[in-house]
């Protein structure tokens, strides 16, 4: 199939070796692993995973586990404070489905018991730190408070703990990484400890990709819901979280224009197929995606020629003028994205290196 | 209608002043009004032009220019340099209506040439500083080039010279955005008169809003294509290109986490409902977005209260720890984006201020 427009292409192998790669470091930890499946937000690549074994998963909105709840996902958790306002479908799903919902305040667990009409399992919320959502791990009087409201209601099963440490991502090494998930894991620790007496088996549920790639031992935890590493991108490689080689995800654009007097050229494809996230790149360039191929041929300078500017539907790229005279219009140049799940999210299906269209949700 | 999840809220009438403001300009400047429609990507909101005697579009890709034709419009112009790529679909396209397409080289020329099944309307993209795409203005040998080409094709009816200013986004004051725009227009015109005994009625064509909007006089332009217009945004505004007031879009956004600790709330709504472009407000601080309203309160001390901080679905907004106390879990915060085109880009369909929806189209 020949590429006429910016098409986001997936390499299936290296997601499953990324897959793979994680599925076994949590069966290894004893630890039930649940993926964030808003990076990929597709039903074929979510069936990818049943292969190692997974039947749990975690998404971010009412709406996405709809979706995969239709290809038979039975058991989601939506990873962000429930939105009382979509109470309506939450018990529509939580008819079918074994639903987990998370908390960070008494205000909306008593919500949920007054207006939920089957059972739904609830993690608090835990704030270790990234300062987003959640109840400030330390914050004994408010955790006691819902876990007491806890033990009074009907329809709202306790399961546990569940943080994002999302300040893993400003983490200067993987030094720091891990600093902030030992932390992060043993404030999870001491809760579970603290309610022990009440609740068995409490679950400590941790997420974030940068840690759960970079560490090997997870520390007691009982579920981890990584979701990037599927595809893995360059904001991952430049924090030390994966190689080069383990990014799944280009976009593949066109050659629409090019400037001799800038040695510069202009690609069909600019902030609605990529995104506006940026980096730094090892020359202080601020760059929107690293180019990895034009054509049949893999680039190896990376770092070299990146995105260098992008607007609506444009983007440019400085070449050497050795480069630039090779190109012609309708060239493919192949772009590995700053941060991969917001590029996928921009498109409607991914085209397989091996040619096949895979169908994605699009909210 | 109650508002669930993100949800991108239009003002007709706003939409509707913004247009009929732009449509007299142009008529009082004998000027062809052919706006970008790339900028709300709505069948509907298109057809709002119609009554104020829009006929001729301007599209930014060629799978939206079938989009609009499949609503009547006959007279569209693609503004990006032509992808050669997908030549099939042009020639679909050609054959229907009147189809416009810029070039910037002798290599799309002669793709064209010998490509082509219908005639297309050709404009030569002029770079008249903005330096992404076009031919620099005073580069006459590659316009000679091309001009001289013309002359000998069949298929290709050379309509004029073609300018976006986008350096108008970057001028510091009006009086400088004033400067850009009259360079721009003084190159244009160089190139008509050069052209003037081959080619009687060469049309100069000119885009961008900031300029367009702050001009009163269109000094000999033929024809004006500004886009953002039709909503403007807090870039428009922060630019000193249009009011408060001017501002028909906002996106509504359930509350789903308060934090006393820290006096702020999370939505629900990220970088997948808003994008991911920022601006600095007039307090130095960093804005993905400012509030305007809390349910059926307007808010009218805008730059206080922003978007700080957005994720993939969350935003953080810190407040008064008065205003915090008063909101609950579901209260919909209505938010001013930065950049509306992008904002629009995300979703599906618009809600009217009159609980109407809009489809759009999704790329």
């Amino acid at each position: 199939m020949k590429i006429k427009s910016p098409t986001l292409i997936l390499d299936e192998q290296i997601c499953r070796k990324n897959i793979e790669r994680m599925a076994a470091k949590a069966k290894a930890n004893e630890c039930i692993f649940r993926p964030h499946f808003k990076s990929h937000q597709s039903i074929e690549v979510g069936r990818w995973f049943r292969d190692y074994d997974v039947s749990k998963i975690t998404v971010s909105s009412v709406s996405m586990a709809a979706y995969f709840s239709s290809d038979g996902w039975k058991d989601i958790t939506i990873a962000i404070p429930v939105n009382v306002s979509e109470i309506e479908n939450i018990n529509k799903l939580a008819k079918k489905i074994q639903l987990n919902l998370l908390v960070d305040s008494l205000e909306a667990v008593e919500f949920l018991n007054s207006h939920l009409e089957s059972n739904v399992g609830v993690f608090i919320k835990v704030d270790t730190g990234y300062h987003r959502t959640g109840i400030i791990s330390e914050n004994y009087e408010q955790m006691d408070e819902l876990v007491k409201f806890f033990s009074a209601t009907k329809k709202i099963d306790f399961l546990g703990f569940l943080t994002h440490s999302g300040h893993t991502y400003e983490a200067k090494s993987v030094t720091e990484m891990r600093m902030i998930y030992e932390d992060a894991v043993l404030k999870l620790k001491l809760l579970r400890e603290r309610y022990a007496s009440q609740y068995k088996n409490l679950i400590l549920s941790y997420g974030d990709t940068p840690s759960l790639s970079t560490m090997d031992e997870f520390l007691g935890l009982d579920e981890i819901r990584p979701g990037n590493f599927v595809f893995y991108d360059l904001m991952q490689k430049n924090l030390g979280v994966c190689e080069f080689d383990d990014i799944a995800m280009s976009i593949a654009c066109p050659v629409i224009s090019k400037s001799v007097e800038r040695n510069e050229c202009v690609i069909y494809g600019g902030a609605v197929h990529f995104s506006k996230e940026s980096s730094i790149n090892i020359f202080g360039q601020r760059s929107y995606g690293q180019i990895v191929q034009i054509n049949d041929n893999i680039i190896n300078s990376h770092e070299e020629i990146h995105l260098s500017t992008i607007s609506q539907e444009h983007g440019i790229i400085k070449l050497s003028s050795a480069m630039l005279q090779s190109l012609k219009l309708g060239d493919i140049i192949y772009i590995s994205p700053i941060h991969s799940c917001l590029s996928a999210n921009l498109h409607k299906y991914y085209l397989k290196t091996t040619k096949q269209k895979i169908l994605k949700y699009s909210q």
